[in-house]
């Protein structure tokens, strides 16, 4: 077998040392910009080169939202372009099934108790084994979250725009039939992009129909949920919980209800935290180089008249 | 094909609905005690029957373990017994799942906060995405998290008494090398049993081996972890932090140092709780009832000379 050169990657606007261990780990080797086939770029658009050499065939940009990248116009069709789309996906997950099990299992009011309150807390702590699980919204942190529900032996449902069956899932719906899943699971995974479409996806109706030990988990974007509606529902006890990473308003000002709710657990979006974006782009960098240079597909490609 | 009949359990001493649920699940039917193959006794040894009919050939106890039993001279070699042991694996393992997530990602200081802390919090939000994970005594709870860490793709060093290899277990050490673990792993859970050997398995010299990132999770017994080692490691932060739901004394008394050490998560011996047990039962009484049907071999099966 002939052994293929190692690609010539350019990492700007500096050396990060965690991209550079990517890049590198990926069969790469690091070279100034006018001798890259390769660029791998670690901030926003701003300090991105004018032109680009012809000679540089690929360009991997830092994040999974490109909105800003497509707004500088700096995304061109002369070469591929890929995002951090998926990089980040793995770290979501695993906040989302945390936080999915902290509610089910009444962790908060055990790590803030002094005493060894057992007689009281073991009533009140469940399991997710066994059961059903919605995932609304089944893309990339969908599909890094089946892992951990399956160990559980949940039942899986998928909601993703086309319907084709997502792998691992039991059974998945096309959005058209999202209004199926509220009386049928019996918690539910937020994750869904935010469009005018999924704004306030889960309302009133929606909430009436899930079951007094309902949890939801929002990991997609505030306004997918009815936020005085889910307040309501919380304060009734007509659902068991929420556990939200992002709310409506965000930041959630202080004094809101949803910060004083035993059912209701506030984490201030971080369930991808800016401490794990270096190490999760690296292995993104990293699996991108290798397919680079055996001339695979790449992971994230951008489609600029799509947006996306 | 020959149709099997169904095999005739008797569930004593009353008809737990979950049991008898679970029984007829396996595809057995529910008879009095004189007219069974097998019995499913729900409660403890001091109102099990003096003597049981010839007929049965299986009795399925309710408990992992069962010193009450051998101690109360009930097991005999006469037919097949069977423990609970497997049954609530699944469950000890989702809780540790979520509590070595909760350490790792700060989650108690989150839940706790009544406004939006995103940069203070950010910064201490780490992952387990990748990390190396010991799993000191590798039986049914270590074994059924193995899903879970794999969703996180951690690499997985499993000790066991014999260091036969474990599925999913990256590496698999004979207890003799347990010492090897403690430099080498970036987390630690704690299964194993509780005996003279492994007393204090986790002392001053295991904690100075471990990194100050180190997690702790113990789900085995308080004893297998030198409290006052573990409280100087947690205070002088040379660790990361200890998940404990079993502690040393237990119940742990009021105003010990434990319960207000923020890198302590302590949980009041819940990660099987009680109101778990019917279900769990109920499945593993299913499977074992299919199984007697169907011939093949039960699990759980004890060895009334070994003891367990």
């Amino acid at each position: 077998m002939p052994t293929r050169p190692a690609p010539r990657i350019h990492l700007g606007p500096e050396g990060d040392p965690f991209l550079a261990e990517g890049i590198r780990r990926g069969g790469g080797v690091l070279v100034p910009l006018d001798e890259a086939e390769a660029v791998v770029w670690a901030q926003g658009p701003d300090t991105f080169p004018g032109a680009l050499p012809d000679t540089v065939r690929w360009v991997q940009l830092p994040f999974a939202g490109i909105e800003p990248w497509l707004a500088a116009g700096v995304v061109d069709s002369a070469r591929s372009w890929t995002s951090a789309a998926g990089a980040y996906s793995g770290n979501v997950a695993e906040h989302t099934m945390m936080t999915l099990l902290a509610g089910v299992r009444s962790l908060r009011e055990q790590l803030s108790a002094t005493s060894w309150r057992k007689d009281e807390f073991d009533p009140r702590v469940g399991t997710v084994q066994g059961t059903t699980v919605a995932i609304v919204g089944c893309g990339g942190i969908g599909r890094a979250l089946i892992p951990y529900l399956a160990a559980s032996r949940c039942r899986i449902l998928a909601v993703t725009r086309s319907g084709v069956p997502v792998p691992g899932a039991d059974e998945t719906l096309p959005a058209d039939r999202v209004g199926e899943v509220w009386s049928r699971a019996d918690h539910f995974v937020i994750a869904a992009p935010a469009t005018a479409a999924t704004r306030h996806l889960v309302g009133r109706s929606e909430l009436a129909q899930m079951s007094p030990s309902s949890w939801i988990v929002n990991v997609a974007r505030g306004t997918l949920i009815d936020t005085d509606a889910l307040v309501d529902a919380l304060r009734a006890g007509t659902i068991g919980g929420a556990a939200l990473d992002v709310t409506d308003p965000e930041p959630l000002p202080d004094g809101h209800p949803l910060w004083t709710l035993p059912n209701a657990l506030i984490t201030p979006h971080v369930a991808n935290p800016a401490t794990g974006l270096p190490r999760a782009l690296a292995d993104h960098v990293a699996g991108n180089v290798a397919r680079f240079a055996a001339g695979e597909p790449l992971a994230g490609v951008i489609d600029p008249v799509a947006g996306y």
